[in-house]
C-alpha cells in the first residue's frame, strides 16, 4: 500500500509567486505517488494557472485566501493576518488537515506563524531554522542559522538532538555525526556555553554520534553531518559562506574571459563549467526548516526558481514520512528523565 | 631623505622556518630603500644562508637565540622561554630598537607575549586581532578574528576605532567606511552588544564613516572598508570563508578535468586561471595584526611561503611608516574626554 501523503501549500509566498509554486508543483509531482495538496492562495491568480497544468490541478485541492502577506509586514502585522494563504497554510498541519507545510513567503512572519500555531514541542525551549549545506561530500545539516541570537548549554544540546534526527530523515544516514561550532577543535576552547553544551551532550546518556568541537572550514568541508551552534554564528557563517562562493565564482567568470584563448577554452569547458553551475546551484539545497515544533514547517528561498521549489516540496515529503518528531520526543524525554534522575538522586 | 626604519624579525616561527624567512625578507628587501632588519634566531641555522644570499645579510643585524617557540606550546609555557626568537623579537620593539615585529610562529604565544611586553594602549580594554580578506574591491579588514571570544560595545568601539586607523594605514584610503557585523541591516536587528556599539560610535563626537550594520555577505562584496565583530563571530566567518572557498576551487577543478574537452578548455585557460589563482592566493593577503598594543606585533600565517612572508613584512613597513598610533591615541582619548564631560554634565 502506497502511504498518502498531504502537503500544505502557500501559492502567494516569494518573488514570483504563484507561477514558480506551480512550476515547482509540477516538477515535484512527477516523481511521487499518493501525494496530495492543499492550496492555499487566491482564486483569481491560480485558476487560470492551474488550467494550464492539469497534472498539478488533479493533486490539488485549492483553497481560496483573501489575505496576503507581503515580504515588508512585520512578524507583528503578519500575525494579524488570519485570512492570509501564509496563516492557512500553517493552520492545515495544526488541524491534521496536512502532514507539512511550505511557504516561500516572509521569513520572519512565517516562524512567527509557525510558532504560533504549531507551538513548541515539550522540552524544546527555543525552535532551530536549519539549512542545508552543500559540502565535499554531499549536504550537510548547520542549525541555528538564525531562529535565535543565543542558546545556552542546554539550547544547543536540543539542537543536537533535533539536527540529528533530520539529518536521519532526510538524508538516511543511520547514525549522522554531530559536531559543535567553536573557534578550536581542543576541549578547553570557546565560550562557556559550547563547553557546557558538550559536556552536557556527552552526560545525556543518548546514543549520539558526537565528535567535539569543529570550526568554521569543517563546515563545507563536510567533517560532520550536523553543525550545532547559536543563530547568531550561524547565520554569520551562511551569510559569509553565500558571499563568498559568489566571490569566487565572479573571480572565476573573470578569469575565464580575461582573455580570448581564456574565452575558447571556456567554450570547450561548457560541459564542466555547466556541472559546475549545477553544484553551486542553491535551488539544489533550497529548503529551510524550524525543527522543534508540534509539525513540518518548511521555509523555501523567497527568490527560488521552479526546481527550488521542488526541492522544498520534497524536503517537506521526506520529514513528514519520517520518524523524525517521534525521535526527538524520545531523546528529549529521556534526557528530562536523565535531570530528574540526577536531581532525586542529590535530594 | 628617506626616513630609516628598522623591523624584528623572528626568523625561527613557522613551518618552513628559517628558509621562508630568509627568502621572503629577500624578496621584500628588494622594493625598499631605508630599511634595516633585527633578525632573531640560531646563528647555527642562519650563518649559513645569509651566506647565500648576501642582500639580506647586507641589510641584518643577526641576534643570535637560543631558545625556540614550538607549535605545540601553550601560551604559558610560551611566556617563560624568554630567551626565544619569539620574546626577543618582540622584546626589541619594546626596547624602541626597532619598529615593527614580524613571526609565523604560534599564534597563541605571539599574541599572549605581544601583550605582556608591549601592553595595551590607554583606553584599550582588549587588543583584536585583524585579518585583511579579498573582496570585490579590494582587500577589507575584519577585526577581532580571534584574539578575544567576547567583545561588548564598548569595546566593538574601540575595534571600529582601530580598524579605521588600520584602514587608513595600510590602505592608504583616507576615510574608510565601516560596518558593524549582524544578522540583518536595520537598526533593531541583533543582540544587544552589536546595537549599544552602533549607538556608542554614533555618540562619540568622532568622524568616522560609520555605515551601519552589515551581514556575511556583505564582507566578501566589499560593501565596507572595516568590518567590526567579536572574536567569536570574526574567527568563524573567516574559516567558514577560507572553507568555502577551497571548496568552490575544487568544485571548479571537479568541472575543469570532468572530461577530455573539459581539460582541453582548461589548458586554453590556462592563463586565466593563473590569474585566478593569483586572486584566491592567500599570500597575497597574509598578516595579521594584534590592534591596541603600544608596539605593531605582526602575525604571518605559519603555513605561507617566501611571498607571503614578504607579504607580511610589507604589512608591517607601512604600519610603522604611519600614523596608526597617533590617530588611535587621540580618537580614543576624545572618546574618554567625552564620557567624562557627559557624566560631568549628569553629576
Amino acid at each position: 500500500m502506497v502511504q498518502s501523503l498531504v502537503l500544505s501549500v502557500d501559492a502567494m509566498g516569494g518573488d514570483s509567486a504563484p507561477q514558480v509554486v506551480i512550476d515547482g508543483l509540477a516538477q515535484f509531482l512527477e516523481g511521487q505517488t499518493g501525494v496530495s495538496i492543499l492550496l492555499h492562495g487566491h482564486e483569481g491568480h491560480l485558476e487560470p494557472l492551474l488550467a494550464d497544468t492539469p497534472r498539478v490541478a488533479e493533486a490539488c485541492e485549492l483553497r481560496h485566501c483573501e489575505g496576503l502577506v507581503t515580504m515588508s509586514d512585520k512578524p507583528s502585522q503578519a500575525l494579524r493576518k488570519r485570512d492570509s494563504s501564509m496563516w492557512k497554510t500553517i493552520e492545515a498541519v495544526r488541524d491534521g488537515d496536512a502532514q507539512a507545510s511550505i511557504s516561500a513567503g516572509n521569513t520572519g512572519a512565517l516562524m512567527a506563524m509557525s510558532m504560533m500555531l504549531l507551538r513548541r514541542m515539550d522540552g524544546v525551549h527555543r525552535p532551530a531554522m536549519t539549512a542545508l549545506w552543500p559540502t565535499q561530500r554531499g549536504r550537510i545539516v548547520v542549525l541555528d542559522v538564525g531562529a535565535n541570537l543565543e542558546a545556552d548549554g542546554n539550547q544547543l544540546m536540543t539542537y543536537a538532538i533535533m539536527g540529528e534526527a533530520y539529518a536521519r530523515a532526510i538524508r538516511g544516514v543511520e547514525r549522522p555525526s554531530i559536531g559543535i561550532l567553536n573557534v578550536g577543535s581542543e576541549e578547553q576552547k570557546g565560550h562557556e556555553e559550547v563547553r557546557r553544551a558538550a559536556e552536557l551532550i556527552k552526560a545525556s546518556g543518548l546514543d549520539l554520534n558526537y565528535k567535539g568541537f569543529v570550526e568554521g572550514n569543517d563546515i563545507s568541508a563536510g567533517t560532520v553531518d550536523v553543525v550545532v551552534t547559536d543563530g547568531f554564528s550561524g547565520n554569520i557563517a551562511l551569510k559569509t559562506a553565500e558571499g563568498t562562493a559568489r566571490l569566487v565564482a565572479s573571480f572565476v567568470r573573470e578569469a575565464l574571459t580575461s582573455s580570448l584563448m581564456a574565452k575558447a577554452g571556456a567554450v570547450l569547458a561548457s560541459g564542466g563549467m555547466k556541472r559546475l553551475r549545477t553544484l553551486m546551484d542553491p535551488s539544489n539545497v533550497n529548503g529551510g526548516v524550524l525543527l522543534g515544533l508540534n509539525g513540518v514547517s518548511v521555509k523555501s528561498h523567497g527568490g527560488t526558481d521552479a526546481n527550488g521549489f521542488a526541492t522544498a516540496l520534497r524536503l517537506a515529503a521526506d520529514l513528514a514520512r519520517s520518524n523524525f518528531t517521534s525521535e526527538v520526543a524520545a531523546n528529549l524525554a529521556r534526557v528530562q528523565a536523565n535531570n530528574q534522575d540526577s536531581s532525586e538522586s542529590a535530594a
